[in-house]
Order: structure tokens, then C-alpha cells, then sequence
């Protein structure tokens, strides 16, 4: 069913973005899942962008593929999260699992198209893990499991029952015993279908389990969360810079002057003009600590098993900045472009107010205050931040 | 239909806030017209509470009355508007038109318990008065005419066809020739009836026109537009309250401490302390200035017609002052008090999102930059706000 | 040699601070103690306005107190700050030691006009109270005694030998053993003379020390650190308002046009307004804060032991509050005013910067993060500040 | 006297930078002239550094000498100022003058290791052209001469007395007729030398004006003002800088944990992590932008002649945005650091209130409000930056 890819996937990204575009505020009011969107991702070949050519892939840099989710991002967050967090799912195999297990997965994921869903969160300690014989047993709740319905495979964790140590697997999405709860009702992120799932005495291979190097085990493998916290860097600027363009489009075809400004239109207006020149001060500033931290981010992935706890942590530092700068930028600018727009831009048919929505509810993933411990910890003593699924 | 109260009002206001807030978060799904609580307004007698005893009503004055809009402002936004618009639109009619003509509509309003509408904005030039005979006829559209619908009264505006000049009448609402369009759709204050109106060849009395004085025609007259910005501070006020009441459940109840915060209880975190003490610092900055403008405004209204232009523009002051800080307040405390609840408080079933909504839709009334402006005008140059239905 | 005061004390305030403002840029410069200023206080009559009339004083109540203080602040916040403790130290004695003590002390103040000083350092352990037969020893070093030198009374405190209990005592400046050492230079508050002092076995007779209630020992003596943290609040506020003035003075008749702002007078800049307008937010906020403590403060004073210990909580609440607001907002004026004036107003001659570099001195005698964390357990919890010689 | 050059360059800067560091508070007191540090860099050969290889200089790119200014801002701006002013004078005659013009001026200022000094002011109209026979003569006052006193050579304007049109020329400072007013004192800036001078019937030849292509001609010759502006982004962020690792030092070696923070060191006071992480971010934002506008203003300089206003516009631009969030950052860091040190780092002989002073004033060289609205523009139009002196 998908075609080989023909065109470029920047232009590929672009279509597929301004289909999405269309139907963002109806899908806002709707929530549930974007099936068609995961299908269109699906034939679009963008799924295996972060693939390498070896496994059939694309072999695009992070960088490149953080852009298309920053592109998503800018019409449909809820889309860019799950088909940025489809991407993060793949790096997780690779970082936490031995080449045997995650070279077929790879390939299978690039010839077969398969979108890939989350159900680790290491926070939430109620699926156990059971040891069978040359089998494991995962049985429990999870909760925010993002992309996991229509989804091909999962990333599933639980703890040990013994050890109480985190364990990692991937899955089938369509393994007995795993049921996903359509249950997920936001205030933002609408179509992440972020709910819960069960696991019902769910039969786990030994193969499946991603132990070697396992999770955070080493430097390399510890760059998965760097690579989340990325995600949500490029979907936080990326819904900063669409709440920018709508404002803009607004101010610019639909607001009124005020009537004491003494001047002929919206976008003359000296506060209407300080506004916008601060949306852009802060936008670029998040676009450069974007970029920025993609490219540390390549280049200490490409150092692969060499890469050492400092130069993780100086990754560290660079994406925690960013996500700390995007977060509040965004917040920002989603909020405070209504005072450039008008009373009239609060209209329901335009749903604008869900830019906040989006930003305000993923950007509780992990509390940016202690993101900004962590980078006081860096600034003041040069201490790079601990690894764990959060930092 | 309605009993006589026997309770005090405070206490009245107190129930029906709790009752209110119960139907909130179903009632800000539904939008449309609160009929029954309306109603139960109507019934408890707060409808006259800003009417003088001598004509029927319960005589308190205006920081009284500006309490219970808050209060209700604190569950239930929408609500607080229009029943605030309708002591709004009673202290219209005393301050634009003769005694007799505001004597009787108030002795009525007080024994038919009658709730009154707007259909006035200055800024919506698209009503035109025609004179006939004796009479005058109402011809056009209108906007944001909060608080129309189930209204038994209207305060509606359009232009005099010759001179241009804004006429305002008090008109029955069931008046052949209006629709009341059932079309208003926002992100926020969703049940305020907000919508449109068309007036279509509509018949108004001579004596329903308020010309004498006249609107924003003596410094008392000019109060007209005070009372609305001292309603929305009230708005703003409560609904920051709401919110950081809800914020205050939610962490001391909901909330977990985050993994690395090193205390037991979500409301032990330093930085969650840091934001509520910032709230409160707000907060309380919100209250004395809400508090200190009704008070002068008491003071000017009991000036009546003694009141001067210098006299009513500090008074302009005092209220433009507590506007900017409560919309301040109020948008930062209500976006970002997820920061204290953490990413479950998102859930789309508490929909905590709607103080944000309400506080960005009223809030953009008129713009906070040109409050700014006016109050640079008072504090550099000692001039007070020129009269506007703004200012 | 001092006069009885014939004038009203605030005409006598307002001549003391113009004759004050003359010379303050002078004296700035000069650091050292302001002596001529302070024998002016002196005959002024004005160190003994907060003494009841019984004892020869002006009975005022702490409110009116503070405006004097802040009405210097306005223009010379070392003096300010010198006249506050002041007035603070009589209240210590009055708080913490028996009536057969204070009342003298009190009557010879205001007989005499007494200047008193401060050599009570809590956080400063190094001053070691012996005992003696009948008598106690004070021997150490002490840091921060603001207003010592020049004055003829002292109120100083040590670590008891044996309890390491905090020791305060009432004594005359003179005493042997006594050696002000005049060291202190600091960026701001330059004539506050709060530099170390040195006590060679200083002999202090048990009458002198203050131990009955004692210090902090009941809610009532308590008060005595909130009454401290009051009076900054009263210097930063005057201190805002005087940058303010300064600003506002400089923009209307030294300021010029920025060549792209299409005005005619820097003071119609749209931009300049915009800044007037959020620094008279500010410092309205502010001034009803500050108000709006210190009544709360009188109240609590006159209800003396009665005062319980959840009374005295609200009165820290509410100081607390003025404290961190004011701090903020001052730090604010006092750094972008100059964007109100242009380049022109930092000659050095006119030393505009003194109001930052007062306030960024004096705002660090406690930790404003500190205020806001009691302030989250009041807002959160409900919890008042625990009663420290800060809170 | 001067060496050649044998270190590297960065090398010699830094030398030159902790030189300069180890007098920067007693010359920050002295004000004055730092004659000694300004004959250390003419030794240093840094003087030569933007001059082209082919001229007897070291042909750096605007980048690299940038990074220079910025160094020195870090530990003294008044040198970093005219050092800066140096290179952007040598610049001043590339763009606004002929070839046979500036290469002399470029080959005797390797050589001799001339200090170039500014009397260019467009704003200030006081200074007259009036045509001579084959020359010129300057007459009149002028504010503002940067870097004037004790230099070899002075780029100094004056209004043609005719056409009204600016006129600037180069010539060596000792030309008979000027005088320079030691009159420079301000709060910051202390040794730009930043005072008055006077033209009494200067004579100014033909060849000494800058006519062809002339000031602002092209798009080319106007990268002269985004050159003074990108200094000024250096400076901010150097000044920045310095602070941050003052306090970074005080705050790891003096200060003392807060008595209610339960940490042993300071240096883990949650709140001050929190500052410091803010800190951070605010820097590395700034250090991204500044390096972004650097490469930017490289590459349109090396565009040459063939620069066209769209490109030059958006070098504008990034500038504009780089000199918006250095001066915030910087002015925020500067003076909120103290609350990461404590009262005792106001102490006076540490002078750290110099980077508030120094950014305070320098940052007002133009108005940061037109910067953000110019920002605005180009925002929400996509309107470039009209080219001025200061855009």
C-alpha cells in the first residue's frame, strides 16, 4: 500500500503539514485517534526517516528529523508528538537493545510501515514484571501511553517483581492480553491518544526485552531521554512559531485598530509592533537553542558507545536549555498574541486558544523547575545533570 | 414567582455560587443560556441588590454588589458577567436618562425580578436610528450583546441617521423586531450569550431614549463606563481566585512530589511554595487594588451630579490601575498554576483550562496596552483619561 | 538645644526631607554619617514620634511613623534607614523588656533627644556574653550596626557563655569598652553607618538586658521583626517613588524625542507612556500593600498580649507580602526608569543610579525567595511564618 | 615600541584580559583615561586585528574580533568600548570612503599602532560644515566622543552649513582647533572617555571626507551602524558574563547558606540553583544570537559592494534581536545576581554593582523600544530596518 517515496521528504513533510492543516480544529474538537493522518504518515515513507539506508530506511540526521516534527508541530502537535515520538521509540530499541534484536525491527519497520507506540513510564510502578520459564509475564496498568492505539509495536515497560529494576520491551501492539483504553480526554494534545493501557498476563519473549545495553546503562543509551526532551523542544517551538503565523494572519487580515490609536490598520499599532518584535526575539532565541542542541545532540550520537558521561551531559545541558526557553516562550506567545489579534479571535469556530492548550498540557511532562535546578547544578558547579528518563 | 428574601444577601450569594459551581465544568461544554441558573438569580433576589430601597431593591452599594460578582466569578465566569452587565445596565439607565424614566424600570425590575441585556457597543456602527413621528426606529446589526438572551430588558444602541451620534434606549427584550441570534461561540465565557442581534425597523419610544443627560455627558454620566472595567476587574479577580482555589485541591490532594524533589508531599516543594507565594504576592495585590477602586467609585457615585471631571478621572485611575493587575494576575495565575498540579490536572473531565479561557476572552474587552497608556498620560503628566465607554 | 516642635509633624517631615534631598547626592558620594542630618533630626522632635505622650512623646501610631520614614526614603534612604531603626529599637525595649526598664529609657529619649542604634545581629555569633557577679561581660565582634555611630543609645546582643541563647541589651553608646569602627562601604545606603563594632568586656548590669518578656518570647514581642521588615518596606517603597519623581522630572524637562517616535516631547512617546503606566501599577500596588500592613501592624500592636500567635501570622503574611512586592517593583523603577530618560540622565553629577544601588543593597538583609516560600505555606497550606528575627 | 605580534591572538587577549581585570574596580573609581591599558593594547597589536593582511594587520573576521570585544568586555566594558570603537572607526572609513582614502589610513595604523577615537554623532547638530576653498572647516560642539582622548586619529561629523546633509571626515586628533573636554563622568562606562569636544575652525582637506561612497549610501556602507550595534550585543554579553562569574565566585567561596535552608553550602540553596539555571538560560540564549548576528554580518560584509537592502535588512535584523535580549539578559543577570550572593558582596571594594552601571548606561546608547518595534516589523510585515546611524 505506500509508495516508495519520490519526492523529497521535505516536500513530502510540507503537503502532508498543510493537509493536516485542514482539519487540525475539527480533529481538536473530535480528540481520538487521527487515523487517517496515521495512514497518510504511514504511505508518506516519513516513518522511517530516522531508519538508516542499511535497514531501508532514509538515514536522516536527528536534526533533519526533529524539523518534520517541528513542522507538525506548527499545524497539529498531537500528530507531531506521536510521529515524533514513533521516531524516539526506534532510537530506543537501538539504544537499549543488542544489534540481533533491533536491526529486524528496524527493517521490518521501514518495509512494512509499521507506526510504533508508547507504553514506558517509569514513573508509574503498577504493570509487574514476572519471570516464567524462558518467558516474562507483564501484568498491570500504565498510563499516558502515547501513539499506542494503531499502533504495529509497542515499547512496554514494568518492573521486576524481584528486583523492582525497570524492564523494557518491545512488542506487538496486537499481543494477547494487551488492552488499550481509548480513554484519553485532555485539555490539549487531543489526538495523542495518550490514555491508558492494560496488560493482562501479557507473554513477553526473552528476546523481546531490552537488556543489553539496557536502559540508561550507559552514556550512549542514556541519550534516549535527551532525545525525548528534543522532541518536545522542536514540538513546543513549533506550536510557538503556528500560534505566531495565526496571530499574524489575523492581525494582519482581520483586526480592527483601536480606536484610539490613531492609526489606519491593526498592524501599524506601536504595542500591537512591540508585541510582535517580542514574539520574535523570543522565537529566535528558541530557534537557534533548537538547532543548536539537535546538532550536540547529533554529534553525540554519532559518537555511539565512545561517548562519555561529560559529553552526554553537555547534551544534556543544551536540550535542557532549550526546553526550558521553548517552554516559556511558547506559553508566552500562545497566550499573550490575543492582544494582537482582538476580542474577536477568541471565536469558537477558530479554536486559537488551543496553541496554549497544546503547549500547556505537554509541557507538564516533567516539571521545568528542576530542569532549571539541574542547569543551576551545570552553571554554578559544573556538574552535568544525572541521567534518568526525565533529564 | 420569586420569594421575598429572607436571608441575608451574603449568604444567599454563597449558596448559589456552590450551586453554580457544581453545573460549571458540564455547563462550559454546553455553552448556550444558563436558564436555570438565571432563573435561580432571579428567585434569590440579587437582581435588585444594586437598587436604591426606595424604589424596591436592597440598596447596597457598589463594592457590596462588585462582592458578589466576584464570588460567582470565582465558579462560574459567565454568569458572573451578565448578572454583573445586568446591575451594569440599571445603573445605565440612572446615570443617561431622567428619573422619570429610571424610577419606574427600576421599582419594575425590582417587583417582576426582571434580569436586563445588553445590546449596546459603541464600536459597532452598524445600527442606525431612524426618526419617524414621535418615535424612532432601530435598523441593523449588532455584536457581543452579552446577556440578551432570557433577558426581560435591553439597553441597545445605534446611530442617529442625520448626526451620527450614539442614541441608547431601554427597551422591552420581547419588542417586535429583534432576534436575539443564539450565535455566540467562544473559547471562553461561554455562557454569557455574547452573540449577535438584528433589529429589524424596531419602534422605540421617545421616552425610552436616553438622552438626558445623555451617555458620557457629565462626569457623573461618564461613571457608566468605570462600572463596567470595575465589573471586569471583579471578573478577572474572581476568576484568578477560582483558579488558584482549584490549584490549591488539586496539589494538596492530587498531586506527587516529583521523583527528585526529595520531600513526601507535592505541597512541600520548594518551587511549588515559590509559586503559591508568588500567587498569593498577586493575588493580594489584585484585592486591595479591586477594593481601593470600588471604594472610590462609592465615594464619586455619591457625589451625583457634584462630581467633576478631575474627580471622576481619578476614580478612572484607581479602576484602570486594578484592571491591568488583575488581567495580569489573572492569565498568569491561571496558565501557570499546572505547574503545581502536575500533568494529571490536563484531564479533560476538571476542564481547569476554562479560567485561562474565560480570563484571555473578557480580558480582551479593550486593550490592556492602552490602559497602560492612559495611566503613563495620569502619572507623567498628571492627566486623567479622557471619558470614553472605555475609559 | 532642640526645640519644642511648634509645627505639625509631617509639615516638619516634609521641611526635613527637602533639606535632606538638597544635599543627598553630595553625601552619597561622601559616605560616612550624615552628622548634621541626623542633630537636625534631633531638633526636629521627630525620634520621639513614636513614643506615647505619657512619656514626654508624640503618641503617633506606627502607620504614620512609617509614611515619615518613607517620605524620606523618598529622597535619602540612609537616613531613612538610621530614623526607622530608630523608631524600631524603641520598640524593641518596649517589646522585650519589663515596663520599670523601657519607660525610662523612653522618657529620656524624648527628653533628651536620643538617637538610638543597632547592634543586634542575630546571624552574627561572635559576640560571647559572659557572667559576671551581678553583672554580665559582652565581648566580641559584630557586623551590620546600622546607626550606631553618633548615636547615645545601643541596643546589642551576644551569645550567652553557656546557653547559647541570644542575649540583647540596652546600653549607652559611650560605654567603655565600646569601639565603632567606622568601616563601612558599601555600593548603596552609604550613610547608614552599618559597619562593625567591637566589645572589649563591655560591662553590662542586669537591668540593661532584655529578658523579661524577653526577645521573640511571646506573639507580642514577636511583632518586633515584623515592625523591621515594615520599615523596609516603607524604604522601598519611598525609594521607588523617589526614583519615580527623579524620572518623571528628567523625562518632562531634560528628555528628548527619540528621532523615529514621530512626537514632539519625549513625555507623548508611546512607549515612554507605556512605562509610566506599568510603574504606576506598580507602585500603586505597592502603596496599598505597604497601607494596608501597616494598619494590620497598629491593630496587632494595640491588642499588646493579647496578641495570639495566629493574629501575629497574618500581620507576617501581609508584611510579607509588601516586603517582596516592594523590593520587586523597586528594583524595577529604580533600573528601567532610565529607559524613560535616554542616555543623557546617567551623568554622574545627577547619580540616578543611587536608587538602584540603595535598593539592591537594603533588599538583601533577607532573602526574598525565603518570604515567598512562607508565603506559599500561608497560601497553601494556611501555615503562618514561624516567628524568626527575620519573619 | 610596539612588538610584533609572536602569540597568538586569543592568546594575547587573554593576557591583555586579566591584566585589565586585576585594575578594573580601582580604574572603575579613577575614571579617567586608562592611558596605561590603551598603550598595552597598542602593543598587543590587536589594534590591527580587522585590518587586512594586505594592509600589515591580521585580516580576523568580524566574528573573531568581536569575540575579542566580548572578552574584554567581560572584565572591563570602558575598554572593550573604544577598543570595539577602534575597529568599527576602521570600518567606518572602508565603507564610507575610496579605496585610495582608506588604505593609507589602514597601513599607517598597522604600523603605528594607531588608536582611533570617535566624534561622530549624528544626533548632535551643533558641530557646522562650512565650505572653504578646497577645504573645509568644522566649527561647533559635539557630545559623546567615545575614545576620543588619547587617540592618534578621529572620524568626527558636522552638518554641511548649506545642504543641512551630515559630513564626516577623518583626521588626526591633534589637528590644530580641537579640543577635548576631559568632561566625561558618568555612573557607568567610566573610562570610555566618553566627554565633550570642541571644533574651533578645524581645517579638514578634501581627501580627509568620507564622501564616496559616503555614510549610509548603500547597503553596503550602511553595515556601518549594525557594525556599532553588534559591538554594543559584545559588550552586553561580555558584561553579562563577567557578572555571572563574579557571582558564581562569591556565591562558591563567601556566601553563607540561608539559616532556614537546611543546605550546608550556598551553593545548594534550591532557590539559588533555580537563579543560577535562569541565568543560564538567559546566557546561552544570548551567546546563540550574538554568534548567529556575528556569522550574519560576515557574510553580508564579505558580500561587498554587491549587498543588496533585503540582505542587509535581515543582518539588521538578527542584530536587532541579538541587542534586544543581550541588554535584557544582561541588565536582569546583573542586578539579580546580589540575590545569589548576599548583602555582603554590596560591599564597596568589590564595585559588583559595575555591570548593572556599565550595562545600564550603555544600554541606553539607543532605545531598546524602537529596536522591538523595528523587530515588529520585520515580524508581522516583513518589513527590514529603515537604515539610520542606529538601526
Amino acid at each position: 500500500m505506500p509508495d516508495t517515496p519520490s519526492l523529497p521528504y521535505s516536500q513530502i513533510t510540507e503537503t502532508l503539514a498543510r493537509e493536516f492543516a485542514a482539519t487540525a480544529v475539527e480533529r481538536d474538537i473530535r480528540g481520538g485517534t487521527p487515523k487517517a493522518e496515521r495512514d497518510a504518515l504511514r504511505r508518506s515513507g516519513l516513518l522511517s526517516l530516522s531508519i538508516p539506508t542499511a535497514y531501508g530506511g532514509q538515514g536522516l540526521n536527528w536534526a533533519q528529523v526533529l524539523e518534520t516534527v517541528r513542522r507538525f508541530a506548527q499545524v497539529d502537535s498531537s500528530i507531531a508528538h506521536v510521529y515524533g515520538f514513533h521516531h524516539l521509540l526506534l532510537a530506543t530499541v537501538r539504544l537499549f537493545s543488542r544489534p540481533d534484536q533491533w536491526e529486524p525491527w528496524l527493517e521490518q519497520t521501514a518495509h512494512k510501515h509499521w507506526f510504533w507506540g508508547n507504553a514506558l513510564n517509569p514513573l508509574d510502578t503498577r504493570t509487574v514484571v514476572r519471570h516464567r520459564e524462558g518467558w516474562y509475564e507483564f501484568s498491570g496498568k500504565k498510563s499516558f501511553c502515547s501513539g499506542a492505539t494503531d499502533s504495529e509495536m509497542l515499547v512496554a515497560s514494568g518492573l521486576d517483581e524481584h528486583s523492582q529494576k525497570l524492564l523494557i520491551a518491545a512488542i506487538p501492539t496486537s499481543r494477547a492480553g494487551i488492552t488499550l483504553n481509548e480513554d484519553w480526554n485532555s485539555i490539549g494534545q487531543r489526538q495523542t491518544d495518550s490514555g491508558s493501557a492494560l496488560f493482562e498476563k501479557v507473554r513477553v519473549e526473552a528476546h523481546e526485552l531490552l537488556l543489553d545495553p539496557g536502559p540508561l546503562s550507559t552514556p550512549f543509551s542514556s541519550l534516549r531521554p535527551l532525545l525525548a526532551q528534543l522532541i518536545f523542544v522542536h514540538l513546543f517551538l513549533g506550536l510557538a512559531e503556528g500560534a505566531f503565523e495565526q496571530a499574524r494572519h489575523y492581525t494582519l487580515n482581520e483586526s480592527r485598530p483601536w480606536f484610539r490609536s490613531g492609526v489606519e490598520q491593526a498592524g501599524q499599532d506601536p504595542y500591537t509592533l512591540l508585541h510582535y518584535g517580542e514574539f520574535f526575539v523570543g522565537l529566535e532565541s528558541v530557534r537557534l537553542l533548537a538547532s543548536h542542541a539537535a546538532q550536540r545532540f547529533d554529534e553525540a550520537w554519532s559518537r555511539g558507545a565512545a561517548l562519555d558521561a561529560q559529553q552526554r551531559g553537555q547534551v544534556a545541558v543544551a536540550i535542557a536549555a532549550a526546553k526550558v526557553a521553548s517552554s516559556r516562550v511558547g506559553l508566552e506567545v500562545s497566550s499573550r498574541f490575543f492582544e494582537t489579534t482582538g476580542a474577536r479571535a477568541t471565536h469558537g469556530a477558530l479554536r486559537l486558544d488551543r496553541f496554549w492548550r497544546n503547549l500547556r498540557t505537554q509541557s507538564l511532562h516533567d516539571p521545568v523547575d528542576y530542569k532549571l535546578k539541574e542547569l543551576g547544578g551545570w552553571a554554578l558547579h559544573g556538574e552535568v545533570p544525572a541521567p534518568s528518563f526525565y533529564s
